[in-house]
């Protein structure tokens, strides 16, 4: 009996909550959305050690976030998500931190790979931004076919930068411009833009970065100029739908501004 | 005798003011200090609209702040200083907002060549940093010359940053690197940040923007990877030892994290 009241009592919390989200979702969705959101995902292993959680799940509860979180975004009408999956920085981590990091990408692709049911229903189109080399051969075959099998979808678009950082983007779509222009040609700003990776996507018009750390550590420099920064001081675990809608109201606040800075 | 009560009343908070002050520099002191601090001096115009200023004072009071905060600075240790005077952006302002901007500047520069009583005190080395050309010939002339004129300062440095973007400076630094570069010659990180106007200067340990707006607005997007970014929501002349204070502790809070960064 007693078991059966606690049940109810979590249906009609879930109700409730689903009820409020959608009543969030109706207000916001009648304001201006923002195209693209990107997330600097900081604080997976502070969590980790607050809950004892050990190396091998380290990451877990971090990629049940992202996902609520990225169905949400969906949900409200953003076409674009970039995450910062990782850095070429955190290569310099300790070995075995590196291999569960190199570990649950492969499991994660894998996943997409035989269970479409997120792609599908979102209509995504995965891209994997950065310097794929130091994924090693298997985890980038892996990562190229996931690539190849949703490159149809144009509904929504998930950008995962691995191996990234944006002074490496940088050098390279200078090199590249270098490579693609005619001899004493001037190199414009144009010409530096086509080459970057992020060029698929337009600027981010919000960047979140969690766990109350304000820099951008190396991540989008180029691309976030006049984005809005919002960095709430919850771990990325802990990044609920509130800092969502906070992010939200703050982008909904400043959209006059963006739009001009977008026009100049 | 009610003035002079009020005069004694004025002089003790002063003496107070002062002294509080100094207390703070002495227990900030104990900690580490930044090297470099760059400020984005948001808010003017909003300031100006609030308190009824007209547009031929809209920035003294911006201006004061300014000076106050990079004495506070100096005082304490801080070596290096960086303003975002006006963008390139800027020069899409009304005509005659940009210039009482360029009037504001040359007037300037002539009270620091006139009565050098600042730069002597601190040993200032000015910089204008940027494409100057925008500024007009005599601006230019005289922004030289007060360069030059402090060109054997070595204590502590300003950089002023003028007709300027980080997206400028990026292309201009990578074109320069391919003008300087051999044939066929791969360009390096290193190369590109040798040709950075602000590579006389170490990145910014800090990023204060003011009036709470949450966006690097092209400023300084190379320099400041790992630096704290900082946004009070008070308007420019609003900003306060206050904040500073603020912005500081959280650097120390921080240290250790930076001093890893750097060393990478």
């Amino acid at each position: 009996m007693t078991s059966h009241i606690k049940f109810q009592v979590k249906q009609l919390i879930r109700i409730s909550y689903d009820f409020l989200l959608r009543c969030i979702f109706h207000i916001l969705s009648v304001g201006p959305i923002p195209t693209h959101i990107a997330f600097i995902m900081d604080g997976n292993r502070r969590y980790a050690r607050k809950n004892n959680i050990g190396l091998k799940d380290r990451y877990r509860p971090g990629f049940l976030a992202l996902m609520s979180r990225v169905k949400h975004c969906y949900e409200l009408g953003v076409k674009y998500i970039t995450i910062f999956a990782f850095s070429l920085d955190n290569l310099r981590r300790q070995p075995e931190e590196i291999q569960r990091l190199m570990e649950l990408l492969r499991e994660k692709i894998e996943v997409f790979l035989e269970n479409d049911g997120f792609i599908k229903k979102y209509g995504v189109r995965l891209y994997f931004v950065g310097n794929l080399t130091v994924l090693g051969e298997d985890i980038h075959a892996a990562a190229n076919r996931l690539m190849e099998e949703t490159a149809n979808n144009t509904t929504t678009y998930l950008l995962v930068c691995v191996g990234y950082t944006s002074t490496y983007e940088m050098v390279h779509a200078f090199e590249e411009s270098i490579h693609l222009g005619k001899e004493n040609r001037i190199i414009e700003l144009e010409d530096i833009e086509k080459q970057m990776y992020m060029s698929i996507a337009p600027k981010p018009d919000i960047l979140i970065r969690s766990s109350g750390e304000t820099r951008l550590s190396n991540f989008l420099l180029w691309q976030t100029e006049f984005s809005l920064l919002y960095c709430p001081s919850a771990l990325w675990p802990e990044l609920g739908l509130w800092h969502m809608v906070w992010a939200l109201l703050n982008y909904q606040r400043h959209y006059a501004y963006f739009q001009k800075k977008m026009k100049n």
